[in-house]
C-alpha cells in the first residue's frame, strides 16, 4: 500500500447547476409533455436544454455535479482532495474550475478545447423544497480513461465515484479503471448510486459493482429499493447486507442506516427549521460521512457528520456548503 | 404625452454577480494592497478581475447590475418593464438575458459580438452581511446612445437610470439621451446615486442632474452626504430638499426619509431576522417604491413597499428576489 497523499479522489460529471424556483404545476406539465421526472434526474440533449432554460424562471448558477458537490463538502470539512471531471474551455467551465481550486482541491483534468460546452444541470425547486434535475451532460460526457490520473487515484485513501458516470461508455471505462487503480494501491472505493432511474438504467452493472468493486456504498431509500427490486426498505436492507464493507442507506428525515460487518447502525437525521432546496442533500451526507471515515471515526460518528452537512445544505438554495463545514463540526463538538 | 406602454424602462450596466463569503481579514488585506473599498463599489480592470477571482472563495453566480436588479424586483411585483444594457455574446451574457426575459421584461439591447466579455461584479460578503463590490465593466461599458431605444424610453412612465453609468463617457451620453427622450414624452426620470465613491467621482455632474433632469432621486445616507458635502444626514436632507420632485433617502435599519413638496415623510424599515447579504438592498428598495409610484400609491405606501422588498433581499445571498414580490405584497396587505 502506497502512502496516501489525498484523503479522497472523486470522479464525476463536472456540471454547473442552474437553479430556479418552479410551481408544482410547471413541473407536472413538464412531466406530462417532456418526460421530466419529479424529484429525480433526467438526461436531456442540447436543444431540449435550450428549450427548458427558456421556459424556466430566473435562476442562480452554482458549481454542481454529484461527486463535485461531495468533494466540495469534503474539502470544506478540511479533507485533502482531488477531483477528476471534464468541463469545456468556456465561462461556465471557469466557474467550475475556480470553485474547486478555491476549496484547495486539486483539479487537473484538461478542459475540452472544442465542441460541446460545459455541462449543466437545470434544476427546478418546487415549494416543498424538492429538486427536479435535468442534465445536459455537455463536455462532461467526454471524460474517458485517459483523464484518470493514475498517480492521484493511487495516492488517495478513498476513490469516490458517482453512478451517473455509467450513463456514458467512456466515463464508465474511466470509472472502472479508477476503481482498479485504487484497489491495486490498497485503498478504498466508494460509490453513490446517484438516482433511482440511474439505478434502473444500470441495475445489473451496479449489483455486480457493489459486490465486486465497492467498499463503501451510498444509496437513498428509492435507490436501494430499485437496486434490489424490493417493495420495502427493510427488504432492500437485507439485499444490501454483506455485499460490501459499508453500506450507508439514507432516508431523508428518517435518518440513515449503516450496514457493516453484520451490524445495522441507526443514525438520526439532523432537524432542519425549513427545507429550502434539497439539492445536494445526498452528496453532502456522503461528504460528511467520508470525512469522518478518513479520520478514523466510528460509523455512528461518520453518520452524524453526514447528517449535519445534509441539514446545512438543504436549508439554503444550492448544492454546496454556504458555511465552512470545519466550523460546523467544531460547533457540534462544543 | 404619449400613452405609456411600459411602467418603467431601466438603463444600467448589465453585469453578472459572482458572490462569495469572505473574512473581515481578507477584505482588510485587499483594502490595503489593492485599494478595495469595504462596503462600496470599486472599478477593476480585466487582469485585476482575474487575480481577485483567483483569490476569492467558492461563489454563486446571479444576474446583477444595479438598475438590472431594480428592474427584476419591479417586474417581480408585476410591473411591466424594459431593460437597456449591454452584455457580450457569451455564456454569462446568456444568463443575464435569460433572467430578464424570464421575468417578462423586454430586453432588446444587441449583445457585443466581439471583444470584451460580459461584465461582472465580484462581491465579497463579510460575516456582518455587508457586501464589498469590485466591478469589471466588460461589455457593459460599450453601451452608448445608439443602444437607447427611443420608442421604448418614450413609452415608459418612468425611466430609471443608475449613477454608475457616469463612469463611462459613452454610457453617460446614453443616460443623457434617455433622460431627454423621457421628458420630451412627458414622463418621469428617476436616478439612483449608486455609491458614495461614484458620487465623489461625479459630484458636480450629479448635483446639476438632480436639479435639472431628475424627478425622483434615490440615495442612501453616505451618498446624499457625499453629494452635498455635509457632515450630517440632516444637513444633507436640507441640501436635497426642493431639488427634485421626490427624494427618497434610505438609511438601512433606520428607515427612510421621503422629501417632496416641502414635506418630509418618515418610513420605517422592515425588521429582518438575520441579515445574510446586503447586496441589492438599495436596488430593491427602489423597485418597491417605484412599483407603488406607478400604481398611484401615496409616498408613504411607496416607501413601505420599498422596505418590504429590501428586507426580503438582504435575508438571503444574491441581489434579486428569491420569492415573487407580488406575493409579498398580497401577504403584507392581508
Amino acid at each position: 500500500m502506497s502512502e496516501p497523499i489525498y484523503d479522497m479522489a472523486a470522479i464525476g460529471n463536472a456540471l454547473v447547476d442552474v437553479i430556479a424556483h418552479a410551481t408544482d404545476n410547471f413541473v407536472a406539465q413538464q412531466e406530462k409533455q417532456h418526460g421530466m421526472k419529479r424529484g429525480a434526474m433526467s438526461l436531456i440533449d442540447a436543444s431540449r436544454a435550450v428549450e427548458l432554460y427558456g421556459d424556466m424562471g430566473t435562476a442562480i448558477e452554482s458549481s454542481g455535479g454529484s461527486a463535485g458537490n461531495t468533494m466540495a463538502g469534503f474539502a470544506s470539512f478540511g479533507g485533502k482532495g482531488a477531483f477528476i471531471g471534464k468541463v469545456a474551455d468556456d465561462q461556465l467551465g471557469d466557474v467550475f474550475r475556480h470553485d474547486m481550486k478555491a476549496l484547495g482541491v486539486h483539479y487537473g483534468t484538461n478542459p475540452l478545447a472544442f465542441g460541446t460546452p460545459t455541462g449543466r444541470c437545470l434544476i427546478l425547486v418546487t415549494p416543498d423544497g424538492q429538486r427536479t434535475m435535468n442534465t445536459f451532460l455537455g463536455a462532461s460526457i467526454e471524460l474517458g480513461p485517459d483523464d484518470v490520473d493514475a498517480d492521484i487515484v493511487a495516492s488517495a485513501k478513498i476513490t469516490y465515484l458517482e453512478g451517473y458516470l455509467y450513463d456514458d461508455a467512456k466515463a464508465k471505462a474511466a470509472f472502472r479503471l479508477a476503481a482498479e487503480i485504487a484497489h491495486n494501491a490498497g485503498h478504498k472505493v466508494a460509490l453513490t448510486l446517484s438516482d433511482p432511474f440511474c439505478v434502473q438504467r444500470h441495475r445489473k452493472d451496479f449489483q455486480y459493482l457493489v459486490e465486486s468493486h465497492v467498499d463503501i456504498l451510498f444509496a437513498n431509500e428509492a435507490e436501494i429499493i430499485s437496486l434490489y427490486e424490493t417493495k420495502k426498505f427493510d427488504e432492500a436492507c437485507r439485499g444490501a447486507a454483506g455485499k460490501c464493507e459499508v453500506a450507508v442507506l439514507t432516508r431523508s428525515e428518517k435518518g440513515a442506516i449503516v450496514l457493516s460487518g453484520g451490524k445495522s447502525i441507526e443514525v438520526r437525521a439532523e432537524p432542519v427549521k425549513k427545507i429550502v432546496d434539497t439539492t445536494g442533500a445526498g452528496d453532502q451526507y456522503a461528504a460528511g460521512f467520508l470525512f469522518g471515515y478518513t479520520r478514523g471515526m466510528s460509523l455512528q460518528e461518520c453518520g452524524r457528520i453526514g447528517a449535519l452537512a445534509a441539514a446545512e445544505v438543504i436549508s439554503h438554495m444550492g448544492p454546496r456548503p454556504e458555511i465552512k463545514y470545519a466550523d460546523l463540526l467544531k460547533k457540534a463538538a462544543a
